[in-house]
């Protein structure tokens, strides 16, 4: 029987790509503003450049952004680009059936938890952002796990959960892991024997997928968890 | 004839201990809501002694704290304070009668700077957020100058300015500095000869100044300078 849900925050709770997107518009748009005198494309596509040789977590987009383009005292600019990037990043809200289906769950009684990639405190700041945080007993992050989504992670995972009173004796199988994408989330909790759940939202929708079901809107994990429950699934 | 003028920002351009105390306050709110599960006033005195003993520009206060406090799995407080923490300062405002004041000295035909101790970027956020960078030519900060506001300070600041095109040969005296502090703004820039108005705002209001004007109210300032052109200064 299912007692505890696991669940991806990115592309899955909010719709991190849009954001992510908007959030380098505004902050590019923002430089403009501030009279950086370069065009938006040009802006867009240097700092596209960025982020693909440093990845996203790196901390100084935009200071080397500046460097890159020869802007000189750069400071004025880099923090019009910070201040409206956060300002965006800061407005994140929820799929909008996301708050309304974890209050459901909590309701039947499952044990609702976060597993994901990232710094455990920036991945805490968007379940706080996302007003959810209260709904999960606690967050499974790659930082404090020593690796990111994987088989061993799901298995230090399931042993954790048997460490706890409240899910000793658990296993695999009463354990769902829901997340939008394939390599990081399906096969990796569907390896340990988790049941999985893949949503298709965000840039991985249209991606082939092992999952044992597949849904296109968050509120149709009530029905497959009802199904199991009634011993159809 | 008075043609420069230099504003501090924090507690100059808005009240910057308030929103600095209000800011501490939701940190600490936000990690009781969380379920820290320590009252506000054993809160509140921990972080302040951590501030005290790392000083208020240090990153990790609430990590700190959180070690301090013997928190375990701290990541959710971390993230639940410091997101309130700066949903706070992102939320500054100016003194009432700020804006409208720098927009009729731009219309005069002064030119205004910020001369202000700290980090460039976060200063020159501090400006965005109020809504008054644009305002201004420039920021002299100390983290670009080399040191923070002193007499020396001050005689680059008047190097500098001598060497742009549109304030070229201009004397001390042209120049007029705005601040709340006696040590770090009127002190220094008196001592190279600039004009000294002094603010009495923050938590410094009530220390004695040797400036050359005092004021009450930000507004006030249009009048020191009509005075001063026509000759009663």
């Amino acid at each position: 029987m299912v007692k505890a849900i696991l669940f991806d925050i990115d592309d899955t709770l909010f719709p991190s790509s849009e954001f992510a997107e908007l959030a380098r518009r505004n902050a590019i748009r923002a430089m403009i503003e501030m009279g950086i005198g370069r065009g938006e494309k040009e802006l867009y596509e240097a700092l596209m450049g960025v982020i693909r040789r440093k990845g996203s977590n790196y901390p100084n987009h935009f200071d080397l952004l500046c460097r890159k383009l020869g802007v000189k005292r750069p400071s004025r600019y880099v923090a019009a680009a910070v201040g409206a990037y956060h300002n965006t990043k800061t407005a994140i809200q929820p799929f909008p059936t996301v708050p309304r289906t974890l209050l459901a769950l909590r309701e039947k009684g499952y044990r609702l938890y976060v597993a994901t990639n990232g710094e455990a405190t920036k991945q805490w700041d968007k379940l706080i952002r996302l007003q959810i945080a209260l709904f999960f007993e606690d967050v499974f992050v790659s930082e404090e796990m020593g690796e990111e989504k994987s088989a061993s992670f799901f298995r230090k995972v399931l042993k954790d959960l048997n460490s706890r009173p409240g899910t000793r004796g658990i296993r695999p199988a009463d354990c769902v892991m829901v997340g939008d994408r394939e390599d990081a989330d399906i096969a990796p909790a569907k390896a340990v024997g988790i049941r999985t759940i893949r949503i298709r939202t965000g840039k991985y929708s249209s991606t082939p997928s092992s999952a044992d079901f597949r849904i296109g809107e968050f509120s149709e994990i009530e029905r497959i968890l009802n199904s199991l429950k009634t011993g159809k699934g």
